[in-house]
């Protein structure tokens, strides 16, 4: 007879592995985090590619910091510890649609190296791109207003101004906006990712001949 | 020749519709809230209709409230406002998933019935689950020991305890989990899931045969 639900119930409270509570193997996506300056065209790219990447029939979802945010966790602040949190945040999100086939494009500042690292350790499948303007260059496009109320003091710990940015020393692509067109950013992205799906592709091929090897004793 | 960057830039700040910047059609997935006092089963019910859907080849997701709560807003308390934010905000990341296909396990309390209200409304996709034992039960099984540690004062604003439990009125299931056994409970889910899109197929079925009778002039 079946087991009570009680006698069932003590095994299956929420393990510390997260939401993992199925033991089913699933397909995996890609974390592409674009980091940059505020008005570098991160938002924008991460449009252009998701674009570009659904016609090409990828799963593709765009996880803009400032929407998830405000949706998700509007009580952080921008101090070094609430933006290290709100990356961490972010990261874990991604990996929530990764883990189920989706890749993301994560369109978030991130201005602090040592987080990055941390999340690029902690996510299995990622890249790190730089949208790269010179400061200057994205205070003069402005398309929120930030830098202009940031340099009146109306709004404080604002990155690039008041608060650090630290570029990345090893992208996996750099795309400067300030001198490539849009579609010339955007396809060195799509052609990252899609030499990084070709490269997995190739390994779970690898993979299998070596175990199909195995099982025939060679 | 292509526009500048800057030209574009300004097209694409995050719009109000939260991610979503692409303008392509997606798959859709369904929401499916289990909702029940703490012991009822909602996390053990979850586990095991996630288990059957996969090997069903569904795309499913748990989010398991508590687990969801500690990674991304472990801020929020157990207030009446606190309570319903954490809500709204599992129904956020629950679309987030099913607009890509995949569908959700939503293992939360959800003790407040406007809110519950407010959540189904504001998804496309939703059924409601009671995972119902009575309070002297879910209490008699305490899998985490929270009964104990809020009848001995230890844990304030506990569902059942010092906190009220609003039963829905009609769900679209009800599991008596005191009653049935898991495999039973379970089974009920999975019946509605598989109905739910039986049903969602036959709708677009229809949707196909009108839009190409009106093609056809009839």
């Amino acid at each position: 007879m079946d087991p009570s639900f009680t006698e069932v119930l003590h095994a299956a409270a929420p393990s510390a592995l997260g939401t993992q509570v199925c033991r089913y193997a699933r397909s995996s996506g890609l974390t592409v985090w674009l980091t940059g300056l505020s008005g570098a065209g991160k938002t924008t790219l991460a449009a252009a590619v998701c674009e570009d990447l659904r016609n090409k029939r990828r799963s593709v979802e765009v996880l803009d910091a400032d929407v998830v945010r405000t949706h998700l966790w509007k009580e952080l602040g921008f101090s070094k510890p609430d933006r290290d949190e709100n990356v961490r945040r972010l990261a874990w999100v991604s990996q929530l649609l990764n883990r189920n086939g989706i890749t993301t494009l994560v369109a978030a500042i991130a201005p602090y190296r040592d987080v990055r690292a941390e999340v690029r350790a902690s996510c299995a499948n990622f890249l790190e791109v730089y949208v790269n303007a010179p400061l200057d260059v994205c205070e003069q496009r402005d398309p929120k207003g930030h830098y202009r109320r940031a340099r009146g003091g109306q709004l404080s710990q604002f990155t690039g101004v008041a608060d650090p940015y630290e570029p990345p020393f090893q992208p996996d692509v750099e795309c400067r906006t300030d001198k490539e067109t849009l579609a010339e950013s955007s396809a060195k992205i799509v052609s990252a990712i899609e030499a990084w799906f070709d490269s997995s592709r190739e390994d779970a091929f690898t993979a299998g001949l070596l175990s199909l090897a195995r099982a025939l004793g060679a």
